[in-house]
């Protein structure tokens, strides 16, 4: 299990806000059933790899859609064999490091 | 005002665990007093670019500090000069186009 | 047509050099028959969406086929829609606006 | 000594194109002195940790230069204490692996 974190970001928009375009990644993932959680900075989705390479391209094509010639997406991918891995699950661990 | 994600990663660990590391990010920032928050894949930080890049400095250290020979620290600056952005903010923009 | 540029981080490794693990990547794409150009960073690929994206995937799993346990994977995509980017094309298209 | 690679997006650009951004931060590197080199996806410079932040903070400044209201900049360092790493170096090392 892996997880991955998204950030899909269209180039030549008419304005500094793509809170639109982010939208539709959400919505594109809340249609697939994805298992995912929305950040300041990205979208944090948790699955197989193979799954979640299939969203990322998804998502990424989702500002094409709506008139964009171009997108930078980053994503990175944070993959265990050694043990299962959910979202939260990270952040969970850390703060019980800290009490 | 800014966001900043980061992400300080140890090469050469005994193990595939990093979650030491991570926690004393979080220590670091505690101590610093800065405006931040912990994600499963990174630490999202709210401040001036100078400020957010000197605590950047600070973070990337915290590894070698405990032995560590190498560092690989990720590094995403979103930084709006139209409109104040906060921790959250981006979140709830996009979530309310959603309803 | 689409540049990706991949960094795939083995976590865990007995010393801080990765090498090895980067020359496997390296082999794979040659395997591939990918077009891809090697820099200090990571290495940065063209193709498809479709195409670069299973080599990603290809990629990512080349560690663990070592024995290793956990995999941090980095990638970026810039995908044009309005003209065909091949790789030295941006570095050559920068240069000519200095001259 | 580390490496860093630096990716400085201009959000909101009449067109998606977006090189005379990045002709920019070429320019700003060859007048401050700095050992660089521009590949397809970004720009990679050598130097002290500090010195390269320095630098960073620069080049993040250079779109709203000329008229830009909101920046995304991607940083990466690569960081050893246990050898030298210069521009290069990791090249050459991975390629030596494969003969």
């Amino acid at each position: 299990m892996a997880l991955m974190e998204i950030s899909v970001v269209p180039i030549g928009t008419p304005t500094p806000s793509i809170g639109d375009y982010i939208a539709e990644v959400v919505k594109t993932l809340e249609q697939e059933g994805a298992k995912f959680k929305l950040t300041d900075m990205g979208t944090i989705i948790e699955g197989d790899v193979e799954e979640i390479l299939a969203l990322a391209r998804k998502l990424h094509e989702t500002p094409f859609k709506k008139g964009i010639q171009r997108v930078i997406t980053t994503i990175e991918i944070d993959d265990r064999r050694d043990k299962k891995v959910s979202i939260e699950d990270k952040v969970k661990s850390v703060m019980a490091r800290l009490k």
